[in-house]
């Protein structure tokens, strides 16, 4: 039975930012001590490991509940595989993720999900989960969907957007989330107006608007709004919980506000590229715009604003990546002279927990948030909590060792992911992930990579843990 | 050249209540005069009619801007022909409507106009002008529109409900739109969800839900709500003006309050039946219910006084009929033991004036805005003022003449439409429809019917004149 | 019995604009004639005078129910008498005008309307009528309420603003609320919040911020919608209508809009300087905006456009001036040296018409709207409708006629206000108020003065017309 | 050194509810361990005591930010001394308590605090801390604020209503307000508008209406509303945080909602009265409403379920007590013949815990929602975070054992605080608090209080620990 001490540091949680020391045993948490108590000594005394954490932040593992690894889209598919995407992740203090299984049109929804656990199995850096992404909803799938809930997927996502490829009708989406409201099975909606969008992507196509700068103004956020709005109100005449994956515009925001307001159980997610990234990079010269190609696409700062505001005042629940990267060269080249062409997706997974905190450096959120909005909440929504998320005792031992008065400088030359380019090239960060935990394993340590593939296991997750 | 002079009366406008004598020459109102004045003395003298007024109302004719005379609807048609409807209409003070042409789906909306001319020409008691309504909005459809405009049909209606019969997508109302804010037509949005529907029904009936009043609680106001809402999102992405007909729920005009206080400019009409019946009469014991199937459905108590509110504030601009009647024996009994076959559609042009004056009467409007909302605003929505909806100088001679001191009970053994139920049988109603004009004609004369088949005419419409 | 036509013009109402004929005999409009008919033809043979319109509009004349002719304020006195002022009402197609007999604390209401009678008396050039400023609810000169309204002061306005002078509290203006619930008074308020002004005047005084400018920075508009917020309340505590004078803010509209929502009768007027200047005026160099001092101060561009659109919308109904003239040169520099000191109020009284008719041009408001908010509205709210604010038979015969096509440019150098400075000075102006009359006497004839000195009469105004 | 574990339990923070033991040394948690891990074994082989809790929850001492202990009202006095009051707490499972030291107008903030120093000091069973309620705004007072905030009293009371008595006016909330933006001192509010208040209730009593329930009438839920929109403008002047006690009605709700929706500051606070009492009760035959006068005073059953919501939703931080007994028998009758002489006040430190655990039971709120509102949000929110309102390691153990499976019923004839009546006699209450530790004593155990007087201790506060 392996001991090990993490002390000296200042725990955070999503409640609290206090000097402790961590004791682990074996792959968990199994105590929390003053610093310098005569029970910490006496822990520290018979411990296999003491990592001295003076001067650092001692958080709990970061868990990204949106990723796409080595997903088709299109012909192609992204770079990441579960193994180099789970590696990204541990290098930048994720040790949780939770991927999108896709449902084929006229497939299964178990055939989708056995041939996303055979591309994670034995692959993963870490811990991992499911969502389920709807293609098809009718009778059988629907049946299908208690199933998967009983083998630990208990989330699904439809999508409003995408017509004729994963696009769901609203009589599929009210289906789905009356079967939610029933099997606790928590929906996931991607909501962007698809058949309107289809219809402006057209008339720019034909007017020659065929820059990826186009990929914004034929997806406008009142679109965004009006998605949100609808899902919302299917949501209300099923009785169900319901979710809005990567939130982009303030219109959206504003219809997830209005629905809690008046206390209808509706939560939301925003990622980093919505927090950091605008329409003016959609928008820079010749084609280097189709790096910054994803739906919703990149909107404004005045969204931004509204963003930070939602994370901030708890509107906003969770942030994850919706990582799914195409490279730059032989990937997104294929939309030049086409932006609707060009593959939709950011990479991402590596600089979450990195990019969150420099909202905390530049007063956005407090220490506390940051913690609650990349590990704790996310973890809680999808029915983790406190296995992941937490630091209490009987937790997974899933730490991450952050020194804040570090700093680095993002780039495609130094990052992890398998992209050949950077959203964030030249951005200067305050803050370093200096170690990372898997289950009270050391996998990343003092900057050293040490853990190996197949670490990672799969996750049977349970019920969203919000009350509705 | 026939002289005739209205004297002795109240003057009712949109604008003011005031004596004064309305002076007729031919077939259009050539003067007021201040009552018992030199002028109206002199032309008094050399009229060809003398129509005393003292103790009346002297208004426009009503103009009902949403009927559906011998419509085929599911395998049956509406009772009332244009003859038969129209003639009620007059009895009832109305002397122009503006009835609904429909596509076909696959065929043209010329062969639609042609098909609804033949039946009307030739056989209208009241003047009338048609809407178009869309069932298969596509690029030579959309090049139709222009044409149609031209030849004085201006607005056009598309469906959010009835999937697979009138439904259009959100790509075609969008593109509807466009078009509209291009050619300055007046989209007009049957606002509810038929996707979701359908899904609500089929689950309803297979519970075995199959009385009249599951057409309600499957028709829930959410989803009228949010096609309301989905629609405005859509006109603001196309910069165009929009109409939506028949608003019944609450949740409904607070998305058109909504998008007004913001300036876009988005018009409601509402029927009387939202007014003054509700889902309980749905409810009513047996099959009883049937004869108050329409769509949207009857709503509640509470539905109906933000109605009467949003009239008398303004933000309902529009009472029409949507007259639509079919016989309780041998049409609405198609739904016996399925109340999605009972066809919907209320019998309502005859009693529109009288059962608004009832909400004068009550307190609930005030007599200038009785006329707005059923004159002078249907004329200048549909781009027929100051010709109709008004008596200024130079306006068509089209006035009613209402005693407001007089009494009656409504009833299908009274009423004159063609159709063997009234879904006010009974109910006890304050003032009368006396005397009325049709372009200086009298139709209706103290109460007796003096017109002729084939009296009405056709009205080539100009746009919309309220300010976008 | 003096006959006199107006011919070939535009008549323009609140409610339509089209070609017909006026027809005048004495004092008030006997007819309205469609244009070359018989009926006008024969009128014109037997007429004193025939002023010919051609390319004119012919509106009712205007209505100002915002004047401070006269006003005696902080040892000063505003520089335009009652001739003065209302001469220069007529000038602009003003042709009636309601002044605010004011109260002095411990005084009576009575002595109050009689001081302003005697100013007023034999002096108007244009009709006129009086509100009554309260500066001292008690229970006396709430009892001498119910005898104004019998002499025809129907409306009372409070302070919230001006502490120790004007100002009122939430008590007595709930209890003034009260009583207009009881005895129909409209009572009209003031919103700014006075006490907390106070403390930031002060405040601003002892850090040195003596400028004109900081006029502005001490009346937040935050303030004034919050005022205008509370008094909403009180009235809806009361059960009574209200009236906002002088609306400047987007958060004070914003109110005025939520309580319009909900039904509540919340009126509001604002004022041309809101609409057309702003704060950077107040920010003017040296000591030149003071000509820009008035309460509530002027407000942002942001300010102005909602103001536009409450006005195009309906939610603000009138516009009146707050005409109150203080000389740049012996009353405005009072305030040299100390803003809180420089007299409050701006000349207005000549050029509303003229600036609201730019919005037209502009294309913020249709031709009807202007008559609406610019006399028709005025004319309901105060109680002279339909003698006021209208053309129809039986109305006084104060006409406009209106010429679109003119140009001119204001400035001090030709307006006929007593004061030595204009707000507006070199501002472009399309069209020109060619001729004025007054109950059928012509007092502005293409552009000359020809009326006297005591043309204008006092008027006995009823009750507000607009249903509560 | 005295070492305790309390172990088998379920523990409960704001954030979980796990099961884990909890180790105290001396005054302090020293460490959560894993149940039964051989940490928790260890430290219970040397622990001087041994706190089985299996089946109980083992929580953080509740927090009560809203108490007036031996407050002198009206010539009378709140009948719980410190020491009967603060040892009702105890038995509550409440450990720490803020009382409110009030200002006498005229007199000074310091001889105010050091008079109720003098009450607390060495009667309390229970830690103490002091608001600062404010009579009498200025500069002398504001510049002690800046003593207080040093010496750990770092929250001000300021009234709406009371006028004459600790009303302050706009200014002086304002001012006070922006000395709050300057020394980090947090304002609090009693938002109701007392001035217009103060008519309604003369008016009331000169009609003869002086039973107990025209205390509601006179007290309209619409002059809260508008009191708390007041408020938060002037925060927003400010630019300070602020805390609004007591909210009852769902009007002021609102408005701190939409204050929070647009990310302004504002944090609010309600009591167990309002969440289950109402005006019903004040309306109680004879004299027996006068057991639930209180200010604001109890609100309808649908303010009841919109502060549940809000509880629910986060947008109420806090449940406090108000607690200001007043004897039935002698206090009370004061008011006989006369409501507006019945002291304010109602008595609740004492069943806080219970009654909001049975929001929890009624599933209102969540289990770590529960101990949110009661102590960990009232500890961050009053700067006592983490010492107070947590049980991790390095926070003061205040500890309640609570079983859950336990029932009792409230009565006069049992509780402990010095008052002859409960507003709740008869409510049966599911839950019970067993054992009480007050920093690492036990004071209440198992039903037996074992505590003594001045066990309690003055609490040097820090400022407010919710991000501005």
């Amino acid at each position: 039975m392996a001991r090990l001490i993490i002390r000296g540091g200042t725990v955070l949680t999503a409640d609290s930012a206090e000097p402790a020391d961590v004791l682990i045993e074996d792959q968990r948490v199994v105590g929390l001590a003053a610093a310098r108590s005569e029970l910490s000594q006496a822990f520290a005394e018979s411990a296999d490991r003491v990592l001295e954490a003076a001067g650092r932040y001692v958080l709990p593992g970061g868990v990204d509940a949106h990723t796409h690894m080595e997903l088709p889209v299109a012909g192609t598919v992204a770079s990441d595989s579960f193994e180099t995407g789970t590696r990204a992740a541990i290098w930048g203090g994720t040790t949780t993720i939770v991927d999108f299984a896709s449902q084929i049109r006229g497939g299964s929804l178990h055939d989708a999900l056995e041939s996303w656990r055979l591309k994670a199995e034995g692959n993963c850096a870490a811990d991992y989960g499911f969502h389920m992404g709807f293609a098809d909803v009718n009778e059988s799938s629907l049946r299908e969907m208690d199933q998967l809930v009983d083998e630990g997927v208990t989330s699904f996502k439809l999508y409003m957007a995408y017509p004729g490829v994963s696009y769901s009708t609203d009589g599929q989406i009210l289906a789905a989330l009356q079967h939610g409201a029933h099997n606790r099975a928590l929906i996931q909606i991607h909501a962007e107006n698809g058949i309107a969008t289809e219809l402006l992507v057209a008339q720019a196509l034909a007017r020659g608007e065929v820059a990826p700068r186009f990929h914004s103004s034929t997806r406008p956020a009142v679109l965004e709004g009006e998605a949100t709005h609808r899902a919302i109100q299917l949501a209300r005449v099923a009785g169900a919980s319901l979710y809005i994956v990567h939130v982009s515009a303030a219109a959206a925001l504003a219809e997830v506000v209005g629905a809690r307001d008046r206390g209808q159980p509706v939560f939301a997610e925003t990622c980093p590229q919505y927090l950091f990234l605008s329409e003016d990079d959609l928008a820079r010269d010749g084609f280097e715009g189709a790096k910054f190609v994803c739906s919703p696409p990149l909107r404004s700062s005045h969204d931004q604003l509204a963003l930070w505001r939602g994370l901030h005042g708890g509107d906003l629940s969770v942030v994850a990546t919706d990582h799914c990267p195409f490279r730059f060269q032989g990937q997104k080249d294929l939309g030049r002279g086409d932006f609707s062409k060009i593959p939709n997706g950011l990479p991402g997974v590596e600089h979450r927990m990195n990019l969150i905190h420099q909202g905390v450096v530049r007063g956005m959120l407090s220490l506390t948030r940051w913690v609650d909005v990349t590990s704790t909440s996310p973890a809680k929504m999808f029915g983790m909590y406190p296995r992941k998320g937490s630091l209490r005792p009987g937790a997974d031992a899933d730490v991450v060792i952050y020194d804040p008065s570090a700093r680095s400088t993002i780039s495609a030359s130094t990052h992890h992911m398998a992209v050949d380019y950077s959203c964030y090239e030249g951005m200067e960060i305050s803050g370093r992930v200096e170690t990372v935990l898997l289950r009270g394993s050391v996998v990343l340590d003092r900057g050293q990579y040490v853990g190996r593939r197949g670490d990672g296991r799969f996750i049977v997750r349970g019920f969203c843990q919000y009350p509705s």
